[in-house]
């Protein structure tokens, strides 16, 4: 059997579910480079089932080739594949499960607290306000104009936008706010984004969160603990919605 | 001190964190009708915590005038507000986290598994390929054409639409696929959606959850278990996508 399971974001978004899926594999996959994790996690796992076969995944071991591997054991063994936050919310180990499905092995997922939901319901913002969501990734041989042109659409539409900054922990690499607003604002050719209110996001869910509402170009002066962070950029708001910005603004003086 | 806590759809879904507030809290008020959860929670507090005042809270417990006596006694008592899914997703409790920041009450959020997150996880689209959520209303006095334009709109710009379904557990009242599908389709005045592939979702994160895919006329001559129930309208899938897709369509055969 194969079970994915999703881990939160720290020890303390451990779900029941999870906790027995994790006591009860026979191996464990732990992923560690989609997203980062507050604690220790490993040392967590190892305690929590000392039996289990403790595997520390590196993309190439959950990507490929080595996903035959993975699947054949899973056919005899229990397989767990647990990540930070949700199994599935950035289809990262969507192949995987498609794999498995393909060739009839028993899945299972177990879901987890996820920077989706968090981002939605902590900030005080509507559900129903968000539109579409954008990566937004360091601009190498091309820029990526796409994501102001989804910003400037939803803008349009009266909707924030959700920009989730490029994070490639193999290669030690975090967008940090200040590097995203510096992105942004160059990538601005209708000149929408230089006085837009906007939330910058550090750490959500971890002991050390920060959120900050500014206009975009001061947001990048704020002091913020080192990444994941990410930014939402923000359209019309309605009442409730501007008593939450302004003490977002408030509290991070 | 306010404690806002998620308790996801079940008893698998209970964080740690969760687990230890609902503990070490001296009131508890229990939010049982913004959603469904599949386990008897109440009893599951009560076991956890025999000491705390249970509150089974209908809306007037945490609507209006009720919300000062619950922040009054969070100055000197430690009052969990414990909801279904996570705390904030409908921003249902926004208005006592917004009074309570208001009174300098010390306030903290424990996150829960919310069918946001599910939704957006298990059914194999991407986060990416979603627009703006909409929730469908019985038809009353006017009939609620903003749902279909904002499905319009997503399927121009090729989104996804997550529809929430009417859920009203005081007047026991819970729309189904079936009756989503007979309103979506009498508005439907541009004819986008009398062909269109669509999944129908009951019980999403509950031990018999059923998703079919379906063009969405005859999603409603499936058979799915009792609501809660929603519906995606899909857009133009990618090839991932639409492995996921045929499989929620050949698995509710």
């Amino acid at each position: 059997m194969l079970v994915f399971v999703g881990l939160g974001y720290s020890t303390r978004h451990l779900t029941m579910e999870a906790i027995e899926e994790l006591r009860s594999a026979d191996v464990i996959y732990v992923d560690t480079y989609t997203s980062m994790y507050e604690d220790p996690i490993i040392k967590v796992i190892l305690e929590l089932n000392p039996r289990a076969e403790v595997i520390v995944a590196r993309r190439s071991d959950l990507e490929g080739a080595a996903v035959n591997e993975l699947i054949e054991r899973s056919k005899t063994e229990r397989v767990v594949v647990a990540s930070p936050g949700d199994p599935f919310i950035a289809t990262t180990h969507d192949a995987i499960l498609a794999d498995a499905l393909r060739r009839d092995v028993k899945v299972k997922v177990v879901h987890g607290i996820s920077f989706i939901t968090m981002a939605f319901s902590r900030l005080g913002l509507q559900v129903y306000k968000f539109g579409k969501t954008v990566t937004l990734v360091y601009p190498h041989s091309s820029k990526p104009y796409s994501v102001v042109d989804v910003i400037y659409d939803n803008l349009k539409r009266n909707l924030h936008t959700l920009v989730l900054l490029d994070l490639d922990i193999e290669k030690s690499r975090a967008m940090s706010i200040p590097e995203a607003v510096d992105i942004l604002l160059e990538l601005d050719y209708l000149g929408f984004l230089k006085d837009r209110l906007a939330l910058g996001i550090a750490r959500l869910g971890w002991r050390d969160e920060k959120i900050c509402a500014e206009v975009l170009p001061n947001l990048a002066l704020k002091a913020f603990p080192p990444p994941p962070h990410s930014l939402v950029i923000l359209a019309r708001l309605d009442p409730v919605e501007e008593f939450f910005i302004e003490y977002w603004r408030q509290s991070c003086r």
